[in-house]
């Protein structure tokens, strides 16, 4: 039996996301967007990734968007599935990750009775979105579609999310189907000649590239800059996206750790911020301040997320005349060589330095283990590089997997650490569901070595049983080797830096996941 | 170096929570909560319990007071801790479990900072706690802490989150400890008057007893009370906790598919809730009702979440002198044959049915496969039978880990579908640390069959490429038998039924953790 076709409300949502360009949709659905499934079913042009767990599939719309520049859709099973998917919807708002973030509902006269799996999905949704929406009718879908679409542009990029009852997704819909306006970014010149004017008054200035700023051209534009004004040039301290390697700007970035940032940033007379924050400490600790540079450091802002970032860069280079100062860039000279004893983080970091080919993109949330890799990876070959931004942990993985996604041609290098990995592990599963290129390294040190660092910074130096219950993961050691195997993923231990060496060129010369646990 | 110590406000969070009896902790803190970590090192008596994922810990809690009738605490770290954590506290609170569930917050005077992992905790909170209430200082966290125990106790049980900002944890607090009061629940006598009056107008009525009325002694009233006046009794359809099998009362639930519920509610002319609200339809359907009975059905209320539910009963089996009337009882006979042929879900269920030991706990998040089990246990050995409340899928495994913390000489059976066990799989590794005693039982048919249903329901026959990209687990197929392992959790694959019932009986005759994959 053929059933006989209306146009519904699903079918517009579809339609529209397509109409503006978006054609991956990573999901989860459930009972109440199953109209939506179905429209996406009918709709060839739509990929559709499943994640099996709702941190997947939000962490992978974040690293799909990174890389692909453009936003992704998610689809969402009511609240508890955006519950589940908030922790890395918020690492993605801090990172200005674009995503139309679609969260199915009750029917709208459902909603009064109080069924199970109702729950206040505004409430739920505000915190991690710059806008919440939700689809009064099916005649509405379209429109607040592309109100999403839009709103998800804005600002270099956002959260919106879009709440679909399901009877405006079953309701039929006119074919109507709306356009999402792309917003034009300008340069704020009284910016542009109040920054000229500051790196010309002799302060001791910092540039904090962040954004947009991370990308190759903008950063050789900071880089003659800050060769030729004498202000020092740093990253900020959470990348979202920023293309490194020989050939381009060599530059360190503002370190997690409060002491080192506060050493860092103490001398700072002024600060010029290049779509980025005036950088805080993560966490606040006793005595110490939240403002990383000093009280009486001046602050400017040169452009802001969603400005014309190259563009005002441009112009302050031309107002300084700095197009003759050449950008400081690495070169095979900032490689390490390939390590040939030891076996710890730091070891690994310089191997996967060294070894990392042309190309590829990194991904990084090895936590304490991944301090180092920074610095280490100036010199390697062309890369992209992404971070865990907002501090969620769980974005490692499922990052990885979007944008592998997105950039099917390259290798992702994901290095991760295992308390982080524990978070998301189901996205190894989408990985192979999906074949997709990701070559996981999990640094397993079988503790959550952050914490301890904490918890020394405090001077308890011997950690008694109640602690050590909550900050160690061993007895018994989560073993990945197993769990990649779980999901499908190829799977090896390497206990020694030969055996990691091997594995790391064998899982480069293959095309498809991979995962290497090296046992620390 | 011995660090001078200062009882502190996380002393003082960690005094109060044992002083009014709150010795387990379930936790995966970060550090925001290094100090409350710190102050819980020092306190021998409270049991702290890690889960590597937030999911783990509230849905532990869920299954620990369950089974313990007191609450547990949490501990999660800061908003996206807390977010993680929301699925399964969404399941506590529809499940009316009592959970004081605790979030670290940034500093007070860190928040206006806007740090990478602040975010408004409040807003995320609130849809599934019925209080949320955020510490001032140090001065106030004894108290802040008692209100929260006290609100948890309310309504027969409730989520209360506190909000713990880690300068209240870490300045000097007094070491006044203040008490929870525990409410006395009370007899609605007007509603007992009503509810017998109604009971004997000759109308067609059904007894839904939920919450605490699903309890052995106040079962077995609602028995008598049912054959004293010709009214049915049907346990709710959610079911937090229940004591059932050989020589306890024998009675159906109301069934999740919304037809089979229809259908078997038509009739009523009115209900009389017993701890329980008016049934209603999971999801709502095109041209299907939500409420589940009849639009002119009287509905009454004997007694509501946290009313005197024994007391009401006997009230009204005094009322009605229903007394004298026998309740019915399951039986030996009631218990299936163990099975000789088959390997399906139903076949596995009636296995399962048949060897139950005496005092098990089985914890259900079986889904499609568990449709049948419900009928199949009534005749089992004694056991307590408690199952996903609140929909939002991924309780199973943490629940079993949780209500075999609170019952350590009892047997848990967990009832695992592995779409909905994918979610939440980390807790694995808690029953393995913690050698907890549980039997999980994996249904694997690789796939969401749940949602193949509703598919069919609207119509489609023959899904195409996209919908079967989200609806199906294999390719690769997850291997729960490596899932396990990873895990530290013995593990075995049946793919026949004598290896299944062996397996079961191997798993029922040892102690600690033990899984089997079900290969449907």
């Amino acid at each position: 039996m053929q059933v006989k076709r209306i146009y519904n409300g699903a079918d517009a949502l579809c339609s529209t996301l397509l109409a503006n360009g978006i054609d991956v949709c990573f999901t989860n659905p459930g009972t109440s967007e199953m109209h939506f499934v179905a429209a996406l079913d009918r709709e060839e042009d739509m990929r559709c990734v499943l994640g099996t767990f709702e941190g997947v599939v939000t962490g992978a719309a974040d690293g799909y968007a990174r890389m692909a520049g453009k936003p992704a859709a998610t689809l969402l099973h009511l609240g508890p599935g955006l519950a589940n998917g908030l922790a890395n919807l918020h690492n993605a708002r801090r990172a200005g990750t674009p995503i139309v973030n679609v969260v199915g509902d009750h029917a709208t006269y459902h909603l009064p009775y109080d069924a199970p799996l109702t729950s206040d999905i505004e409430s739920l949704a505000r915190p991690m979105s710059a806008a919440v929406r939700r689809v009064r009718d099916a005649g509405d879908v379209s429109l607040a579609t592309a109100e999403a679409i839009e709103a998800s542009r804005q600002n270099g990029g956002q959260i919106a999310t879009l709440i679909l009852p399901a009877d405006a997704a079953w309701d039929p819909a006119p074919e109507t189907i709306h356009r999402a306006a792309t917003p034009t970014p300008t340069v704020n010149m009284e910016a542009v000649q109040l920054v000229a004017k500051a790196l010309r008054n002799g302060k001791r200035s910092l540039i904090v590239a962040g954004g947009k700023a991370l990308m190759d051209d903008e950063l050789k534009l900071c880089s003659s800059i800050s060769h030729a004004t004498g202000a020092r040039l740093l990253a900020e301290g959470a990348i979202t996206r920023m293309e490194r390697g020989q050939g381009r700007v060599k530059t360190d970035r503002i370190p997690y750790a409060v002491d080192l940032a506060l050493e860092k940033l103490a001398e700072v007379e002024q600060l010029i911020l290049v779509d980025s924050t005036a950088p805080v400490a993560f966490f606040a600790y006793p005595e110490k301040p939240s403002r990383l540079t000093a009280p009486d450091c001046e602050i400017l802002s040169l452009a802001r997320p969603g400005d014309d970032i190259a563009g005002a860069l441009a112009a302050l280079s031309d107002a300084l005349g700095a197009k003759a100062a050449a950008p400081t860039l690495a070169t095979l000279v900032d490689r390490p060589e390939l390590p040939k004893e030891g076996f710890d983080a730091s070891t690994i970091m310089r191997a996967v330095a060294t070894l990392l080919p042309e190309g590829a993109i990194v991904c990084d949330e090895a936590i304490t283990a991944g301090r180092l890799n920074f610095a280490l990876m100036a010199g390697s070959a062309q890369h992209d590089y992404l971070q865990l931004t907002g501090g969620a942990i769980g974005i490692g993985i499922p990052m990885a997997t979007g944008a592998a996604v997105a950039s099917p041609d390259r290798k992702v290098v994901a290095l991760q650490a295992d308390g982080s990995g524990m978070y998301t592990m189901q996205g190894l599963w989408t990985q192979a569901r999906e074949n997709l290129d990701v070559l996981t390294i999990i640094f397993a040190n079988r503790k959550y070595a952050i914490l301890y660092n904490e918890l020394r910074m405090m001077g308890v130096e011997t950690p008694g049983h109640n602690a050590r219950r909550m900050l160690d993961l061993d007895s018994p050691a989560f073993d990945w080797v197993s769990m990649g195997k779980a999901a499908g993923v190829e799977s090896a231990r390497a206990d020694n830096l030969a055996t990691f060496i091997d594995l790391f060129r064998a899982g480069l010369s293959k095309r498809g996941p991979f995962l290497i646990e090296a046992w620390l």
